[in-house]
């Protein structure tokens, strides 16, 4: 890695990365299945085996942990799980970015088959929920680092964090939350409370639906088609949920 | 589209949305050369053909503006652009979304074959860098709107706007920018600095490569990775610019 100058003003200060000490790391995963090359992910090295199993549980390729592979060659940037997987994934290859989730989808009409509705879930109060990402940032050390790290927190309906992942991509700290929940048998998350660091987009709904989870909360703004698909599953979707305010888009009947 | 709940303390306010106020659009595009499908991605319409030119150009499918296909389809969501390519891009499909730009990309080292190095560039001041987000932001209606929307800006070295684009993905914000250039003929950038509103990913630092850019300026963090291929390709890379600050993790000498 390089130096860093940091420049204020007319003053001037260079670091030097002794080990990447403040820039988040991207690197590339491959997700192979029964030897079968079938993703790669551009992530923030960490919890590779949860990335790739909540990853292939949000495509809807697995339901339950299967017996792993050989260890993942975490050096290589590889990952094996073993098969069978649910469904033949076909032609699509997946191949995602830091902050990309929905790569090998070319319909949203098979988001809607793959995710199920969400079910009553709990009802919340208000000021729980603007008070979650002030919650989640205390559990982000890569971001206090880094300032350039996403973090997915998983709560329960009183507030209580249950866990969190952090990554450089959005949607990989979900699927590394998702994989996580998988490994423990939580999933899925009919009581819980979702909370992101930034905005949320429809990917990460397409994954809170394919876990169940009734309720997810952005620091940021959500997009349309993040609200569109919340809308159609019934998930509760919050944004710009900061101090005292929190905006509700669908299902405000959770929240009280 | 839903109702918008905004609640601030013991007080709620219900908000209508009449055409989309406040949310960010996201919705699919296809692209499509000589009829091959060629890409998905979720953007915000708008500049969709800019879009589709900006993205073949950075995946290097393009080198100049081809002669258009027929009128690009919105309403279905495609654009059509005639052919030939550059080179056959393969089995590779790319799904990219809203924050996704290296999709179809197996490897790192095919980007560092496609983009050239960048050339000696501007020696630009420091508290213009700095600057340059309060510039990029003045010009974003979408974001003033919305609070989820991304923008890529073009200045001279003088720090005065060339262009700029919004969406509600970086990797769309730019891929416009670049198609927009392309079709002004003002490509390669080299006497330009790109601003991009979010975090600088790998992607973004390819895109300005491959438009030749010495200078790209992020408001929040870069990558490793981005740090990475910047230094490689002797781009000066800086972050976190905002105020009378900015970090400046490679190629220091064309800030002064």
């Amino acid at each position: 890695m390089t130096d860093l100058v940091r420049l204020r003003g007319a003053s001037a200060e260079v670091r030097h990365d002794g080990g990447r000490d403040f820039v988040a790391v991207e690197e590339p995963l491959e997700i192979r299945v029964d030897g079968r090359s079938l993703a790669v992910t551009m992530r923030t090295p960490g919890h590779d085996e949860e990335l790739a199993l909540g990853f292939l549980y949000g495509e809807a390729l697995i339901d339950s942990v299967r017996a792993a592979g050989p260890p993942a060659d975490l050096a290589g940037g590889v990952v094996e799980i073993a098969g069978p997987l649910l469904r033949d994934p076909g032609e699509r290859r997946f191949y995602t970015t830091s902050s990309c989730g929905i790569c090998g989808k070319g319909a949203i009409e098979e988001v809607a088959v793959a995710a199920p509705v969400a079910v009553a879930g709990p009802r919340v109060d208000r000021a729980l929920l603007a008070a979650l990402p002030d919650r989640l940032r205390a559990e982000q050390p890569g971001f206090a680092r880094t300032g350039g790290m996403h973090a997915a927190g998983l709560f329960d309906a009183d507030g209580s964090l249950v866990a969190v992942r952090e990554d450089v991509g959005r949607h990989n700290a979900l699927d590394k939350l998702v994989g996580w929940s998988l490994r423990e048998g939580s999933l899925p998350w009919h009581s819980r409370i979702v909370c992101v660091s930034g905005r949320v987009s429809f990917e990460l709904v397409q994954k809170a639906a394919r876990a169940q989870g009734p309720i997810i909360v952005g620091v940021s703004a959500p997009t349309s088609l993040a609200v569109s698909l919340a809308a159609d599953r019934g998930i509760t979707l919050c944004g710009f949920a900061r101090g005292d305010r929190v905006n509700v888009y669908t299902a405000p009947e959770r929240v009280s």
